[in-house]
Parts: structure tokens; C-alpha cells; sequence
């Protein structure tokens, strides 16, 4: 583990403003902040050398599937309905160990492309948080159920949504000494989660404070048939069962009714908006403006690499910031510095863990370094435009989190890269053999 | 310059079927392909080895503005309209040598990113052409006029629209030897235009064949002006003047009123779709489905470094495809495949050098070379799926243009990029400083 804790000489997008030739110092011992300023002296051995670099807050990712890294590329071309059960075909199949190859490979990805936290709904066990504390990064980690009796993990079949609803307090009390870990419960959605279930938990977290994860109006069909079964939009009818307002983290909200806007701005609710994957699966364009207006708790999220297919947030950002101007006519409908505060102060306030997006003197050391000094990036006069127009993933080269330096020239230091791909890429073909043998889905070419 | 003429081992997608293991052999004197098919071999000295790559036809960027490079990021937030006039100020501050170096900016992206040809309108010279031959890219290129007596070349203010258009047959014949290189009329709009020059430019193509570049129907705004100043679409207006049909390249025709499809789709034309432009500026979205379905000659562009703010033409890419989804609400209004045929096919055919887009036998050795064995690539199941919503421009290793190899391993033989990108800064920093003393526009911090 490399033990710098200082990055000299380079610009610095505070999360609030921009500093030139500044320095940045950190504790390694208590993982925060201790100077953001004019460079004091020249880079020493073991600091950052910031000449032509740029320090960001790190990006938090408001919402994926991280264990589904083996499915990258997996069902590109129908209705979410239709994926959902291609996915679960597929996922039902996987082994745990899949599922620990799939999220270290998108714990490579997401670390190299400058994210240092994660907001997740899947399979999440011992070994699984065990192996994000080893990458360094930082998770709110909901295991997610479908219904009491319906199998919740994709690896055990026997792990019905009653016993991971029932577990889920035990595995927070597991990780409570792990201030990067937080773990929540998992409502997959209101179609398939019935509406006792969704009242239950909500009285289990009223009773013991754990906060909830749930995907809402992702699809117009969602919003259609909730009405035709409910009389309600599916966040008037979460509320209803008492999941509004409180400690909710809410999935897409595409396609809000009149009144739905008031309930996702509530205390305790945050919203994560997924512009490409909602894009990608059909599912519409959110009313992010509006909700920006509306003062809702509004971070971003690329959901899983079997929707989007990358967890670049920089791609994210750019298609977050440009989507509601074309649907406006009208470039002045969102400006670029308030999407790039949603991806990450704004996704980081779901992690519940105390991290701002701000770079200041006793916050948390949670920064990404990207190389400026690249044609993409000439000539480079403004962080903020170049952060949210220009920049790409493959531009980060170091990534600190609470401290630590986790990411150093481009290379990952937490996880070894070149073995988990090899892994991937076996499961991934075992994966799709089993299916072509087995199921009527086809294996692409 | 390296000699290589041989890939082995590679994934190709041809541009109509992925073939594995694959080997591609091409004459360096005739600038084709001679052999795509299975690998005879392993690879020799010299020989690009294909080993975890993928190789795909180069891409053809649409429309852009590459003598704009030095103003990467300059006017960020602001309407079309008011952008315009933006750039347009510090546009004519810019030298002849300000509009060579960006030129030169913008070309080294381009390659880099497996750009293997760009249609543009902007300033167009002997030195500036020359500088594309050097580089080994194909253009066509549009000296672009605004009014007879206008300003139209920035560097030279006294070369006036009238002068610009008697001198581009001049300058076509120049370089009718150079294969790689097409002269067109530029006309930059009809709302900058006057009718007498559309008409007029319009016969001096039926009397020598040269083809013509312009804007049409970008806005709502341009849309409603033309129809209550002339009664009809900005494409009715050119087409009443005699531009359509014929040999006319359009950009980015987003707001096409009834009648104006079938317009478009007449023989000679070919449309250029520029989504992210479309959307940073606020013009609107484009109807691509329609246009595909009513058999519109499409191709795919990035638009200027001004209004993108990259020339990564995997990013346009991927908008494109993500685009109409949402808008319809349907994953399945537009196919991965059939975008990246616009980016490829289609935008060459608008560059009129015998450029199919497809490697095969005969056609011309233009193709990019992608690193696939990375994080953000694994598992590697489809190349098809890989290229659309997973491949960045930096995942591009070699390009070969015309059996020419002008990038390889990374690095752009024909650009000497660290030199080009001091210069872009330099200057970049000089036009906002004259600015900021001389025009009401504030520079940005
Ligand atoms: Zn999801
Ligand atoms: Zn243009």
C-alpha cells in the first residue's frame, strides 16, 4: 500500500470552486482532509506530482449491480420487462463465486474510472462485503428480495426473500466496525414485492434504523399498472405502505405522477437518476430539472454492465447533463456544474456515511486525479467544462478513498486486474454454454 | 512510417458479419484490402498482432469544424443562437496559424480515436489541406461562405463570401490529384445565406460538379423564421432554389417539417446526425428512425471541439443509439448495428472517395485496431455490442488509412502531438486574453 498523502501543484475543483497550482494533504490515520491551498513547496518523494493534473471529489455511483460484472453485453436490445427475465435466467445460474469475480471486476472498473463509493442492490454476504472492504471502496450494499417465499440470491436457491429479510440486520451489526460499509434492506420493486412485505419493512426499519433501497416508476407500464392495481403511482403507494418519507433510497423515478414529486423530496429520501441504462432499456427520460427544482435528494448511477454497458461515470455525467436540453430546446435547463455535483456529492449523501463531495480542511480524503495534459484535454482553460464534457474515465490515473491510496498511475493497488479478468471471462462462457444448453434463449454472436 | 500490412489473430467485425482469429492483409502501394478471412499464420516482424483486439472499419466523422480546435470549451452553456455569436467574435481573431494548429489538434483526436476521415466547413487553404495530406486523413473539405461580401475566412479578412466561392474550384483542382482530399462549396446556412447565393452556387455545382456542404433546420427557432420569412422549411427554401436534389451534404436537419423527408432522401444527398451538439446547444433531438425507415442517406459527426466538446466519435456513437429509445420509449426503435453503419458507411459515403465502410477484398484498407483484453472490455462476448455501448476512443491502438498505418501502439506517427498541444495552449490562451480586453464577453475562469 502506497502511503502518500499529498498532491502538490495541481488545478483542484473543490466540489464548491476551482484552485490553481494547489496542494492537497491528508491523514492516513483518520482518512481526512488536513490542507486544500496554494502549493507550499515542490513535490516530494512518495507525494502526487499535480503538474498537469486535476483533483476531483471522487464520484459515488448512486445505483448498480455490481455482481453482475460477468454479464456485461448480456440482452442489449429489448424492453426492460423482457431483460429482466433474460437477467434472471441467467443470474439464477450463477454460483456465489461468479458473483465475487463479476463484482471485483466491476470494483476494477469503477476504481479506475475515479468512484470511490458505490450504492448497490444484489446478493450481498460476508464474503461479498469482505471483498469490497479489501478493494478499498466504500458501499451501501442492500441484499434484495422479490417476495417472502421467492428465491432472493441468485447463488443460494435456498435463501428465500423471508431469510434474507430476516439476516439483513445481522450482516449490518457484521460490518457496523467498517465506517466505508453500510448495509441496508433491499426491496427489488413494488411489482414484485407484495404490499405486506413492503409494510413489514418499513416497520423494521422504523424499528431498528436500517435505511431501504428500492427501484420506483422505472417504466410507464410500471406507472400503468400500478394504477390499474393500486389506484396509485408506485411512490404513492409505497408511501401508503409507509415506506415515505424515511431513510429510502430510490432507483429511477422516470416517470413521476402529480404529487410524486413532494413525496421523493421528503426527509431521508435520496433518488438516483440513470439516465443511460434508462435510455438503453427503453424506460424513458427522468424530469431531472424539475426534480432539481423540487429540491429533491438527487445523485447518479449507471446501474449494472448489463444495461449501460460501462460503469464510467464520466459517460453518465456528460449524457445526464446534455439529455435535458435536448428534451427543453433549451441549454440553459441544467447547467453542467449542478450534474457534476449530483454525481458526487449528491449520490455520496445515499451512502449515509458522512462523505460531502467537497475537498476542505476535515473532510473525508476521498479524491480522483485525472492527466490534463493530453490532446483530448488541450486546450485545457476550465475543470468544470473539461470535467463535464471532455473528460473519460480512461483519463483518472490515482484514486484516494478515506485516505488510502487506492488507484496509483492508472493501476489498480486493491485488486489484481489481469486475474479477474481471466476469471470473468471463463464464467461469463460457462455461463452462456449452461444457457444455450438449457434455456430457450438464444446465446449471442 | 511503418510499413505493416498484415493483422493476425484479431476479432474483426467487417462491417457486416464478426469473423474470429481473423487476419487482414492490404497493399501498401494500392491502399487496399487483399485478403479478410481466417488466419494463415502467426505474426511476423512488422505485422500487427491481433491477439486480444478488435478490428473495425475507421470511422468517418460526419460534420465538425476541425480549425476550431483551439476553442475547445469555449461558451459552454448558451443557445445556438447566442453561441454563435460567441465564437464567431473570437473566430475572427483567430490567424491563419491559430486555425493550422487546431486543425492539427483536432486531427491527432480524430486518429487516436479511429477517426479515418472527417467532413467539414470551415476556413479551407492550400496550407490547411496540405496539413490534412501530411497527416494522412481523409476530408471534405468546405471553404464556408456566410453573404457575398462577408467575412468568411477568419484569418483573412479580406477573403469575402464572393472571393471564397470563385476560388473553391481553384482549390478543388489543386487536389484532385490527392485521392484522400474532396473540395466542396460550403454554404454555411440558409439564415445566413441570401437566396440569390443558394440559387447561385446551386448552377455554379451543375456547371462543375462540385458539391456542396450546409446547415439546415438545426432549431425550432431557424425553422419558424424560415417559414414566416420565405412560407416554407429551411429544406423546402434550399430545395426551391435548386440545391435539391444533387450532390449536398447536410448537417444536422433536426426539425424537418412535412415534406422535407423525402426531400432528403433524393439522390445525391447525404445527412449528417450530430446528437451531442444537437443537445448541448439545446437544438433538439433529431427524428433518426424515420429518417433510416424513409431510406435518408445518414452518417454520424461529433460537430465542433466548441459544441461537444470532444471529436470521440464512440461517444457519439453510443448517444445515438441511446437516443431515440428513450424518446419513443422503446429499446428497440433503433438497433447498436445500424448506428454503427451510420458511423461508419454512412458518414464515408458523404466524403465521395469510394470509401464502403466494409473490409473486404478490394476496398480500401481503412480500419481501427481496439484493445480488448482491458477491465472495462471484459467478458469480451460480442464486438458488435462492445463497440456500441462499451469501447472509449482511448481504447483505440493503430489506425490504418488507405493501407497507410498513421496510428500504432497509441501513438499518431503523423502528428507530433506534445508540439501541437503547447502551440493549441498558447494561442488558446492569447485569443481569450485579446478578448477579454476587447469584447464584452467575459473570459470564462
Ligand atoms: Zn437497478
Ligand atoms: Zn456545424
Amino acid at each position: 500500500m502506497t502511503a502518500a498523502n499529498r498532491i502538490v501543484g495541481a488545478t483542484v475543483w473543490t466540489g464548491e470552486h476551482t484552485l490553481h497550482d494547489a496542494e492537497i494533504v491528508w491523514s492516513v490515520e483518520t482518512g481526512t482532509i488536513e490542507y486544500v491551498g496554494p502549493s507550499r513547496g515542490p513535490a516530494g518523494d512518495g507525494d502526487i506530482d499535480g503538474t498537469g493534473r486535476l483533483v476531483l471529489p471522487g464520484f459515488v455511483n448512486g445505483h448498480t449491480h455490481a455482481g453482475m460484472g460477468v454479464l456485461r453485453g448480456y440482452s442489449d436490445d429489448v424492453h426492460l420487462h423482457t431483460w429482466l427475465g433474460h437477467v434472471r435466467a441467467i443470474e439464477l445460474r450463477m454460483t456465489a463465486d461468479d458473483i465475487l469475480a463479476g463484482l471485483r471486476l466491476a470494483m476494477a472498473e469503477m476504481l479506475r474510472s475515479g468512484t470511490v463509493g458505490f450504492v448497490d442492490m444484489f446478493e450481498w454476504t460476508t464474503p461479498l462485503l469482505g471483498a469490497v472492504v479489501d478493494a478499498g471502496l466504500r458501499v451501501n450494499a442492500a441484499p434484495t428480495v422479490f417476495a417472502y417465499d421467492a428465491v432472493a440470491f441468485p447463488s443460494a436457491a435456498t435463501a428465500t426473500g423471508a431469510q434474507v429479510l430476516d439476516a439483513t440486520p445481522g450482516l449490518a451489526a457484521e460490518f457496523a466496525g467498517e465506517q466505508r460499509i453500510t448495509v441496508t434492506y433491499g426491496l427489488h420493486a413494488p411489482y414484485t414485492c407484495p404490499p405486506e412485505m413492503l409494510s413489514d419493512v418499513a416497520a423494521r426499519r422504523a424499528d431498528n434504523g436500517i435505511g431501504i433501497q428500492i427501484h420506483l416508476s422505472e417504466t410507464r407500464r410500471e406507472v400503468a399498472e400500478s394504477l390499474e392495481q393500486w389506484g396509485v403511482s408506485p411512490i404513492r403507494h409505497v408511501a401508503d405502505l409507509g415506506l415515505l418519507p424515511g431513510r429510502l433510497h430510490v432507483a429511477h423515478a422516470v416517470h413521476p405522477e402529480p404529487g410524486d414529486l413532494g413525496l421523493l423530496a421528503g426527509p431521508g429520501v435520496t433518488v438516483s437518476h440513470n439516465p443511460v441504462s434508462n435510455l438503453k432499456l427503453g424506460a424513458g427520460i427522468a424530469p431531472v430539472p424539475e426534480y432539481l427544482a423540487g429540491d429533491v435528494a438527487l445523485g447518479l448511477g449507471t446501474d449494472s454492465v448489463a444495461s449501460n454497458n460501462t460503469l464510467d461515470m464520466y459517460e453518465e455525467l456528460k449524457t445526464a447533463i446534455l439529455l435535458p436540453r435536448g428534451v427543453a430546446n433549451d441549454p440553459q435547463v441544467i447547467t453542467g456544474r449542478s450534474v457534476l455535483k449530483m454525481a458526487t456529492a449528491g449520490s455520496a449523501k445515499a451512502l449515509d456515511q458522512g462523505l460531502s463531495g467537497v475537498l476542505a480542511i476535515g473532510e473525508q480524503a476521498d479524491l480522483q486525479v485525472l492527466d490534463v495534459s493530453g490532446t483530448t484535454a488541450a486546450p485545457f482553460t476550465d475543470a468544470v467544462s473539461f470535467a463535464c464534457y471532455a473528460a473519460r474515465g480512461s483519463d483518472v490515473t490515482d484514486v484516494v478513498i478515506a485516505g488510502r491510496v487506492v488507484v496509483s498511475g492508472g493501476r489498480c493497488l486493491t485488486i489484481d486486474e489481469d486475474a479477474v479478468r481471466a476469471e470473468v471471462t471463463e464464467r461469463a462462457t460457462r455461463l452462456r454454454g449452461e444457457l444455450a444448453d438449457g434455456d430457450p434463449r438464444p446465446v449471442r454472436s
